[in-house]
């Protein structure tokens, strides 16, 4: 056994950050050595989060401001970045000069296309040269290119949700990839520690609503990787909705089998078999059996399950996760376990 | 001003039966004749449901076991049914030949097609010959019925909340009807007062799941209308979710557009205005607006907006409602507001 | 039968305001004459809160900035005030002078003292001429002076809660008034709509904790009118706690037995008789009932329950009510019925 | 390093059996033998739980048929009893015959005096003579007494949540122990998995309420241990609380001080110093501090904060803790940790 691998997390405050940081509290091979935040500097970890009180990892770290230099004095060789979109992209270039890896998990660099980035976020790409060699950041998709990388670009939460039912299946050709519907149902963590009125408790208590559609902005990345699966341009259509939970996204995706519905389940098991069967935290739950919010929380797993529709002859796939966790901090770790070596599991099989 | 109405309340012991003695309550022209439960007979309607306390209709009244001779007895003109699907029927017909009104909440007389009935609910129709002279009491489509009617069958909430924002688009032809897809979510009043360990609060809290795909029950009265409307028949894929609220149901509808993305919003205003502007309950939200269930939830309203998503030349259709509301027990009453040549909004104009 | 009365709702844009002007559309002899807030004038009502779509009494009109002359140009007699304490003093004066009638719904005018109200609010009283004709507006105690009124200070959510229950017991010496302690539990709406991440979803939802003790503002009105109902002076302690709910409050107070515990029941029984036989909110369940916050959430009903604790030979009082209804907004309307002369229940009577 | 521990877990289809479950699985030196349940015997622990899918301890594992002799040949060498009261005794007794450890999460042997566990449980003790050697599983005060015990008596949430506070405070002298009043608000899991209409989602969601006062079984062994700390007979009134929250109790304590407002607040923050600064669970917040059920969920910490209340010379303790952590299983595996010799955080160390 090696030594352990010591860790920045970049920009802690938020709801990722805060639960990257409780992750790393229970990662066996981690040392956190440092954890930035410019609202929060100077305050204890444990005074801004009482939850990590009692972790002998944290006790008397201070939130200090981001500064590369003195990540460097304090031996980081890794660091998570929890910035907003196009923060994150102007830490990463001087982290990755001065030889720390970086997982980033912002949006800023999931996009192979600066044009695409700049439809979808409104401005520039600000570091387009970096694009080329950032790996998305899906270990049970990209593991390979994982292990090498500098740059991961951990895939946003609803990404998440959507590529990991449809890869497989569009892979195969069993769906027709022009006909995508996707459905999510997303906590409010999702929104992040926003001061929006619309964030209220009182606000998202006893609601639930659409938003964000036709044109999300993890829609890029989400047909990018459906484009790649399918070898043709896929434009789907997305609807995000927010819920009254704390944790977790479900999915419900619609879309046109391409074959006989009464042979096709057989196919879409075997699909999800090849995928997955080496997969840690990608859990089949099979024909007829729906994803749950609840299984998934504070989890790093994916639940997927199907039914068949043979009324109209679509297949209806069904996904749950964790915003935060598959679809934000634990799946950056777990790009973290793939390129230290460790086993994908290490620190991460919670329940 | 003549006198009010007399009704009863048969199967007044679950959600619905509780929130449609809530509404009455409330009405100025209904005297509250009885209140029927086997369960519950003997008990004080406050006993049972204490919030009710303090109102004079209910004072002192007791629930007793339902008996139509007793109705009789009572001068019951009007009879709601809260019952469960199946029971309903075999009330219905002695309570007609009594000469009182049925508004039956139940899904018993919605379908015209007993075939359908029983491939939907698998068993035959109890009353087979009541089915013809019944009335889908969705007053924003059959008003002119629902006068007349002695038998009124009050749709379902998923089909309300998913009949309203599709008719107007599928009656002008804006819409392919073969691909229509709808995710509908649904609060937890909506499975009713079960003691089943899934509805318990530890799991339904911090929860989202689908279920009931893909041949959900009330996809069957669902379809029967958009055919209707289409002049043609029309399957639909349809799931519903159940999410940790109390009140309320978000229904998010894809469908490909059968004209140009650029022109067709002023289409959609146009059907919507011309379908529901005489329409107290539909608020039509217009384009970019999405329904949000708690600006409907314990009123009769229907909020519907909508997006064109001219990436993938789709529409996409929002609608939020109190299930048991404009999905159930207020749309009985906008039914007995049309019967009795109430203003519409007799009773019902809660915020 | 008179003519409709013309009210003013002054800031309008928290949540007192929202259910005060919730409360307003369904009040048959209210007409809304304008509804003031600096930071939404301009805008419609109904764009602000989109549940109140469709009520013929706002919809058309817009927020307006607040102004003592135009309000009297519209013939407003009366002026609910739903601002922030200190603000409300500041516009009281001017409405009074113009001859319009003051509701405050803020704890500008609720202390006699000006020390006191310096003392637990840190500064000096605004208006001190203004404290000796200011009533103290809970209708069941002060009920005669309310009709005469010009100004009347409705009480604070947690004061009521804990008032109702505790008064009549006082009155009648049955508790030593220096043993009292309150556990109050509040639901996030009597936080107020303040962009205080402490209020986000996800830091109020599943999460229960006390604040405010020992020395919250509202101790001092409780303690004003419990020394009165005694004729000593009171001092209690009282902890409110911050719940994921959004309507009501439950308030659990713990006192000692003056009397013995065997003969008391019929004493506080007969108390409550007495206190509250001829009012229609005071709902009195009974020895060994306790309030619950559902039953009475959107209601100006308050629930008051107790068990004799025969062991300590305490008094333990239940009492429940939603804070922003005979919290503020509905009792506030109920001194508006008794001013007026109107029925005491007067659009109010709601389930 | 010795081996791993083999373990059973009695009646393991409930909450508490469902959260030790969970925890066993994350405990490195415990390895889960057999789980019982009577119920659920013959299907897997995975489809009973879908949360436990993916981990290798339980991936195939069946419920079975509690039985001792399957568990002497499975090698079991402590079992983890979550059963109801009264039926928990009944096994306990013939595994501890069998020289099988019992770590009891139910009640019936918390009571050292059978009389009172007759007073408050409404029937004979079952094994009365098991209660004299059953160690009461609190390790902050029984650590030494729990290292050679065979029968551990885990105690019950609500007193975990109460004791903790208030045993420094008493044993020092600080407070009047007849003035003890105790609200405590406890999330809806504490209630059990108990298919009553009271706990579905609709009827706990946007409620609380009060209930079990003055009286609750809870009571006794909270009476027993304060006693034992203050050497004095204490009664205390406790008034329990149901909230919409699936994990944590928060505990408001109000007691009256024995000694100077001015000078107790060193002494608290002593006496707390004095009796948990070798502990690992209990986090003293410190004076002004309140707990916070969201802090504590899913760990084994409980938090503590007082406020001294000068005006009435009263102390007001605030505890927070998860009902089903440090006040059921993760408690159960700290007297575990103990017995065995593991470090007491063991497998406890989560955040």
């Amino acid at each position: 056994m090696g030594e352990n691998v010591k860790v920045a997390v970049v920009g802690a405050s938020g709801y990722t950050g805060q639960e990257l940081v409780r992750l790393l509290l229970q990662h066996p091979r981690i040392e956190i050595a440092c954890v930035t935040s410019r609202s929060e500097a100077g305050r204890l970890v444990t005074d801004v989060f009482p939850r990590f009180k009692g972790s002998p990892k944290v006790n008397d770290l201070p939130f200090i401001a981001p500064d590369v230099e003195k990540m460097k004095q304090l031996g980081v060789e890794a660091a998570f970045l929890a910035l907003p979109h196009g923060v994150a992209a102007s830490f990463a270039e001087p982290l990755i000069d001065a030889g720390i890896r970086v997982i980033d998990l912002s949006a800023d660099f999931r996009l192979r296309s600066p044009e695409i980035y700049e439809e979808f976020y409104g401005a520039p790409h600000p570091a387009p040269h970096l694009l080329e060699e950032a790996v998305y950041g899906l270990p049970e998709v990209y593991g390979e290119q994982i292990e090498k990388a500098r740059l991961i670009a951990s895939p946003g939460c609803y990404p998440t949700s959507v590529l990991l039912p449809l890869l497989p299946i569009l892979k195969e050709g069993l769906i027709n990839p022009e006909t995508i519907c996707v459905s999510s149902m997303s906590s409010a963590s999702g929104a992040g520690k926003k001061t929006d009125p619309s964030l209220l408790f009182c606000e998202v208590n006893e609601s639930v609503r659409a938003y964000g559609a036709p044109k999300h902005r993890h829609l890029s990345e989400i047909e990018q990787e459906l484009s790649l699966a399918s070898q043709q341009e896929v434009k789907i259509s997305f609807v995000p909705h927010l819920l009254p939970t704390n944790a977790g996204i479900a999915t419900t995706i619609f879309a046109d089998l391409k074959t006989d519905p009464q042979h096709v389940s057989a196919l879409i098991a075997a699909a999800y078999q090849e995928a997955y069967e080496n997969s840690s935290f990608v859990r089949v739950l099979g024909e007829g059996v729906f994803g749950d919010t609840k299984n998934v929380a504070r989890t790093n797993f994916v639940d997927i399950g199907w039914v068949i529709d043979d009324r109209t002859n679509r297949l209806i796939l069904s996904s749950a996760e964790d915003n935060l966790g598959k679809g934000a901090g634990s799946q950056g770790v777990q790009s973290f376990n793939v390129i230290y070596g460790f086993p994908e599991t290490e620190g991460l099989l919670h329940f």
